[in-house]
């Protein structure tokens, strides 16, 4: 059961000029499920991207860096469920070219203009054969008012889909901004992977646009984890299509980036917190905001030893305030001159520990009572200095086994 | 249920002349159960310590190593179960001290020749008065040849008592090593120590000891995980009586040292997989091997982001040759410069993966059939130097998840 999610409700998924979406069932891995979306861009859009780190990056992740390093703007965005493509070698970058190369001739575009994606099982050939004689279905589906048959097609186990839309104005012009992802949690059979796509038709300099795009990630999708398995595939593609009339912007440095910044920002968060609430197994929603640190970094990395902790989640799946277990994961994230007695520890408004040990006013029913919620902030104070980071998680459950140690027929 | 894992026989493990020990039942959390142990060290005796790197340290480990610093020379040791006085401040060195000062004068020696170690519950104060009540007890029942007796008072929710032992001549001289441990998997209610003991009565200068144990734990010890959850106690303790009779070993390069290097690797070794055979919820033991790294830094990365990917766990809980997982997992290990395409895999003698993809000639068959057994090697080959290192570890069931979710009353 997802924690506090709702499936979006697709009137409010307002539409970006500029940008249609076609959906198709191309029985990738099942028959009749929508496994197949292409997105068609108009000429003059712009689009970002942020991938996976993971050195075993799957073809479609190096394809899409070498096609948007190729600069000849992108016109088309393949995706499919159903098969990551990853682990398969230099004939899965083969087979990712050729399906750009098959879009790009339906699309009258060239083959560096199509960006591929693909989510599903790892170490298996990609069917290009099914996905190829299923792209006139989904070309000629291709409309601008199909957000959330895109959520439900980007799908793998999510039991959800995601998606969300807001409107703002920036000088003037009423500028809308929407996005979908689906889930990080790696699932049977390894689907692994992330995917976000946040798309606004305001005008953007394409050098702004990517200034913008690694902040977003950063606040957004990186800061999220279910398991600690960072996918072969993780892709977030940030789109702008250039059609809203506001004067361009070519600064970040001005109050309209800003501004859209924010509602990106806000868009892709939600997004990112929607995939940990549709965490494999999830029962909480955990945010970990670690303050005091040096810098941002040494905070992060405490809050992901906290946020990957097995003991950790396992205590707030059980609701126990076992609470020794995240003084602990503080010890060994790697901050190599912590000093033990200058730590905080705060459970929503509980004050649990201080000075490296119990709080003297601590209660076990405080905390008790806090870790029985479904939402719980975390938050642990280095003393050290006054950088702060968050990290989103979920806690690790019966499910989460289930789910993950399932066969794969 | 454990992995190939037996009680030891009392009858092997050969008592080590000038080591005594002693237990009693002082009630720490629970009645009616050994929970203190103390060892008695003859004059002579050298001992040698490894402790957690976790900086949030318990207090035991803080007064071993201020008392260890010392250099007065350790005649006794203390080892509770129930509580771990760890996330205790100053109080918990103030309280473990006590319990030292209160050991040294029933037997005669200073407080800081004494070292504490404490196992059990996290942020609750150490009942000391019961531990000093029971202090004449443990004393009086001293012996050399209890060494089982100590495997099961050290014992938190281990389900069997570890312990080896074994003879071996230096010099013409037989000399004994004999050794125990318990449990690293983090347990309910965090009874969360590694400990390890291992004794000897060879002669040995106190600085060879030393620069034994480092090595001795780095290929036994250090290289183990259950849940990647490095404890606030762990805590190895090698010690050398001095009673065999052999010409003293002053240095460590001599084959002298080398033939007791390798036994006492062997017995830290044996002690360090029962540990894993009996992690929580464990039904396989798995080693992983990684070979041609650049150094065995970057192979030690590797094999733990395989050891601690809960995706791998469950596969191996599964029994699933779900090995786009492993994959995935050497891809984010943190190699930045890692090649993909000249990585293979193997699962025992079966050839998975080869340049960064499938192997042509692997059969899902001959996976499933290694991914059955109970006993599994991973060798991942990174094709990038020489280097090698392993690790050993265990799969993520249901029971490791109800283990670690059962609340603490």
């Amino acid at each position: 059961m997802p924690v506090n999610l709702v499936a979006p409700d697709g009137q409010f998924l307002f539409p970006v000029a500029g940008l249609r979406i076609g959906i198709a069932q191309a029985g990738v891995r099942k028959v009749g499920r929508k496994d197949l979306c292409v997105m068609l861009l108009d000429e003059g859009t712009h689009v970002a991207g942020v991938f996976t780190q993971n050195r075993f990056c799957a073809a479609p992740v190096q394809v899409c860096r070498e096609h948007l390093a190729d600069g000849q703007g992108i016109r088309a965005i393949l995706i499919n469920t159903g098969n990551a493509n990853a682990g398969t070698g230099s004939d899965g970058i083969a087979r990712a070219k050729f399906s750009c190369r098959e879009l790009a001739q339906r699309v009258g575009v060239n083959p560096a203009q199509v960006l591929p994606f693909s989510t599903g099982v790892i170490m298996e050939s990609l069917p290009v054969d099914r996905i190829v004689a299923s792209l006139d279905a989904a070309v000629s589906d291709a409309k601008e008012d199909n957000w959330l048959n895109a959520a439900q097609a980007i799908m793998t186990t999510d039991t959800l889909p995601k998606a969300t839309s807001r409107k703002l104005s920036i000088g003037g012009r009423t500028v809308t901004v929407t996005g979908i992802s689906k889930g990080a949690g790696m699932i049977r059979p390894n689907m692994a992977t992330m995917l976000g796509y946040v798309a606004t038709d305001a005008c953007i300099a394409p050098e702004v646009l990517q200034a913008l795009a690694r902040p977003v990630a950063d606040q957004s999708f990186n800061r999220i984890t279910i398991d600690g398995d960072t996918s072969t595939n993780d892709s977030f593609l940030l789109i702008a299509t250039n059609k809203a009339g506001n004067a361009c912007i070519t600064s970040i440095d001005t109050d309209e980036a800003r501004i859209l910044q924010d509602a990106v920002i806000g868009i892709a968060q939600t997004l990112a917190h929607a995939i940990v609430r549709d965490g494999e197994g999830a029962t909480k929603f955990i945010a970990i905001r670690v303050d005091g640190g040096r810098d941002t970094m040494e905070c992060q990395k405490v809050a992901y030893a906290i946020a990957h902790s097995p003991l950790v989640k396992t205590a707030f799946f059980a609701s126990d305030p076992n609470l020794g277990r995240i003084l602990a994961a503080v010890g060994y994230a790697g901050v190599d001159d912590l000093d033990q007695t200058r730590i905080d520890l705060f459970l929503d408004d509980v004050h649990v520990a201080t000075a490296g040990g119990r709080n003297p006013a601590y209660r076990e029913e405080d905390g008790q009572r806090v870790m029985k919620q479904s939402e719980i902030t975390v938050r642990v104070v280095l003393g050290r200095g006054t950088a702060s980071d968050t990290v989103w998680t979920c806690d690790l459950s019966h499910d989460y086994v289930t789910i993950n140690a399932d066969y794969r027929s």
